[in-house]
């Protein structure tokens, strides 16, 4: 089997388990990786540098966008936030399949810029399930909840431009369903050319 | 999630282990169905009518194609094989993947009406593998065992036609395979347009 990566792009809404399904995932699959993102926003206490982000200064981020180093970045509050290219660029050519967690406008210039992206919508089994998952968090006040809800449901909204759809209805079956995806991927002809070449020529 | 049948074409040369892997594979998986084709040749003793082919008279089979319901057939060595179309409607309409075991030139035939067929090619993991195979079988003479040999090699040449390539090193990892590849296709948000407004509309 040939030795090429697999891009891959997770989003879903808040609260829809996308860091707990990838921690379980990776546990299992030495072929998968989570790309690691890269902020200038200050780091929190319970955050580690190179887990949760990468934590730069400003100046080091314009930088990385400047040397064309940046897969994609955006600006919120005043903070960057984005992808460095290096790092997936070497997962990739080591054959891993690496997934990046990002939100809807990311995955959006990421597929434009890589046509050969896979791309996964983790959907919550409801909008009921969801409000009770984000409501657990007991971390948010009313506002803050209804607000996360609304801005979920025009997320959900990109679901049909993405390849795939995972629900996450028990852990156990998001995690699954995204192995599936990544090791149907591998089956690919595309990904197979060199091996299908060798046994035709007797190697 | 909607109940969208998947059509899928199998190929791979004789000794490729086709008909040993489909057995085991609808086993363990109700939602996987296998056509019967449909042929003018003789019955031969061992094999049964509604399984191995549906047999039936040259008048009845041209009938079917001037009635349009072939969904692709051929003739060799005078007499017709086919795939007739009504069956394979009716398992899809009922959410099935169904499986069309079917050579290269008929492969190539559905893959033009319907663009929307999954094509999975089944590998022998070598030349030196299938010519194994095939003697150990004890049926055939040298000559045509090297004829099957060319004839094999001549249609591998067509595997990057496919969508898949699924390699029969043993045939749990074959029927592995093949199972993959359906779940990730019921994960395809083409497939689940309807839940994904379902959960929007909150349904």
């Amino acid at each position: 089997m040939d030795k090429n990566g697999i891009l891959i792009i997770l989003s879903g809404p808040s609260g829809s388990g996308k860091d707990t399904v990838l921690n379980e995932l990776i546990k299992d699959r030495d072929d998968v990786r989570v790309s690691v993102s890269m902020t200038t926003r200050q780091k929190r206490d319970d955050e580690i540098d190179g887990i949760h982000y990468y934590f730069v200064d400003r100046e080091y981020f314009e930088k990385k966008i400047a040397d064309n180093k940046m897969l994609e970045f955006a600006e919120y509050a005043k903070n960057y936030y984005g992808t460095p290219k290096e790092p997936v660029d070497e997962m990739l050519s080591n054959g891993k399949a690496v997934i990046l967690k990002i939100e809807v406008q990311g995955a959006e210039k990421i597929r434009m810029l890589y046509p050969d992206v896979i791309s996964i919508f983790l959907m919550p089994p409801s909008m009921r399930v969801l409000e009770e998952r984000l409501r657990s968090r007991n971390t948010e006040d009313e506002e803050t909840i209804n607000h996360r809800l609304v801005i979920a449901r025009e997320e959900m909204k990109k679901a049909p431009d993405y390849d795939f759809v995972v629900v996450n209805d028990t852990i156990e079956s998001a995690v699954e369903g995204i192995k599936t995806i990544i090791s149907s991927e591998r089956l690919k002809v595309k990904r197979n050319k060199k091996f299908i070449s060798e046994v035709i020529n007797n190697v």
